[in-house]
């Protein structure tokens, strides 16, 4: 059992989804500021979907990527400073702003099978004598010997951790043990898990990841983040120091940042919630994009969004793929004729 | 690993602590409509501190026991009636009326160290031929040896089942499988297991307890309930199925009693939230109604409350004695002032 874990509080990135990417510079320093007197281990910060995800398609930022860095990274002590990039959408010329800008780590996320697009970012970091980080998307989506294979592909191209990312909160805690262990078994480095709250098991799978060999954890204050947001990180830190663990981040400092610094900065209905559209897509185990489209269709087809959201997380559809929705409500309506004849 | 769980909704008795235990009959037949149609295995009914509970002290409900199961009852075509009773407050006059009114089962909670005030009540209960479950009520606060010896005092009593209740929600994982996973070896009857979210683990420990050996577990619609709320029952059973169990309820039917019918009944400030409070509530041990005492005394001996709260878990307070908090508060005082020095 780890001991010490790495606490990586991602309010200012995975909670940018919560406010539509809207933090200012100003509010980013001040929860960078609490963060940092907690003691927190890492913080990261960018747009949602990573340095230059600022976009019509994924939603224009407050503030660019420099303002952020400009007023974060002079708050920060002991507390490291953590960048994401996704390949397709960040550029090296953002990653070198970053490191300019005093990045200590650079965590490169890719779809669960497809690490092999993260090559030449992994090398260009250590190149430039960053951490860096791989972080596998959507791992649910994959059995743990594929995750396994794709994690050994980042650790070939320099990885210095590998996270389980379950980015749709979809994994029940099984799931997340299968994988943890082959990886922290059969990898020489790191490993790390991510969680996300659809199903109600962002901490207890967070719990689970640790027992199994992670070393490093991911959360956010209030549990910010997109779906139905990500581990509650005052809540896991207080949990992981009543479980016996060495937690570097203060317990009361951490909620502290959470109820004092972060809350007043936010609407009521910015609370990250678990209704029955989040549960679905964790249950489903499917993308949040499907929603809309799987509505429309079991609308024209006389089924419930549901069963269609269910079957897509089954044949395991992935962005991009939206026209198949179509063609299952086709099928699952002929299906339910046919039954009923 | 139990592979058929029993589901107790409890939407209508924890859930009651949510609306101050102002459901309205009306508003019961609804939620139990839904429970039944959705195929819930038990439902319970009463007061939010059982039948009897109306009062100033523990609040008055916006009807009584006869009018609720009055109510209730006709609504349940295969779902169990239960009803709760703690001994001091309900009495036998009240039991009397549950059981021409229906009920399937009574659930008799004490304290986790004082189970041997409730013998006469399963005496009765069983002389009634009436299912009888023990509840032992704050689990966290006794040994798991301890838990053992008052759960076989329920069962040398009469009860058909014995829970462990988590009623701080301050048990991580491991606290709830050394408790139940003793119980289940060591007693002949059924181990149940009832969770609150203060800590984030509701689903979490859930699952735990039923890996342990437990086959009854509790939850409410939207985790409704005292504290952060209880295990969110449409998500148990969504994380059940998904985890392999062979759930009674169907999945989507519980979701739609927690959307289609109880959240319109709700204001949105009614739905339970992990704050600060509830967590630190979790994380020192303790019952709610010392946070107010604890700020007070933190005012006067220029402390933070929660190192009041903590303390008050570690001595391990219960109701009633809340003189102690002046006399930690001072202590806490006297020895922070002596370290300065």
């Amino acid at each position: 059992m780890t001991k010490n874990p790495r606490i990586v509080d991602m309010t200012l990135r995975d909670g940018m989804h919560a406010v539509d990417h809207q933090f200012t510079p100003e509010q980013m320093a001040d929860v960078a500021t609490s963060l940092d007197a907690a003691n927190m281990d890492v913080i990261e910060v960018s747009h949602g979907d990573g340095m230059g995800g600022s976009s019509i398609n994924y939603g224009i930022s407050a503030a660019d990527t420099e303002a952020y860095l400009d007023a974060v990274a002079p708050e920060l002590s002991d507390t490291e400073l953590s960048v994401l990039l996704l390949p397709g959408i960040g550029t090296i010329e953002e990653l070198d702003l970053a490191i300019d800008k005093g990045a200590d780590i650079c965590r490169i996320a890719t779809h669960v099978t497809e690490a092999d697009i993260s090559q030449d970012h992994f090398e260009y970091v250590n190149e430039r004598g960053l951490e860096a980080n791989g972080l596998l998307m959507l791992s649910h989506m994959a059995s743990p010997e594929t995750v396994l294979e794709q994690a050994e592909l980042m650790e070939e191209y320099g990885a210095d951790a590998v996270y389980v990312m379950d980015s749709a909160g979809a994994m029940v805690p099984s799931d997340v043990r299968d994988r943890v262990s082959l990886l922290a078994s059969e990898l020489s480095i790191d490993v790390g898990f991510h969680a996300h709250n659809n199903l109600g098991l962002a901490i207890g799978n967070s719990l689970a990841a640790l027992e199994e060999g992670a070393v490093t954890i991911d959360g956010c204050l209030r549990g910010l983040g997109a779906g139905s947001g990500n581990a509650q990180i005052e809540v896991l830190v207080s949990v992981l120091e009543k479980s016996g663990y060495d937690v570097n981040p203060d317990v009361f400092g951490v909620m502290d940042a959470a109820g004092d610094t972060l809350v007043p900065m936010l609407d009521a209905d910015t609370m990250p919630t678990l209704d029955n559209d989040s549960l679905t897509l964790g249950y489903a185990g499917v993308y949040s994009s499907f929603l809309r489209h799987a509505r429309r269709a079991a609308d024209e087809y006389d089924l419930d969004p549901r069963e269609i959201l269910v079957e897509l997380g089954e044949i395991g559809v992935v962005g991009g793929q939206e026209d198949i929705i179509t063609d299952v409500a086709d099928r699952l309506a002929n299906e339910s004729t046919g039954g009923n004849d």
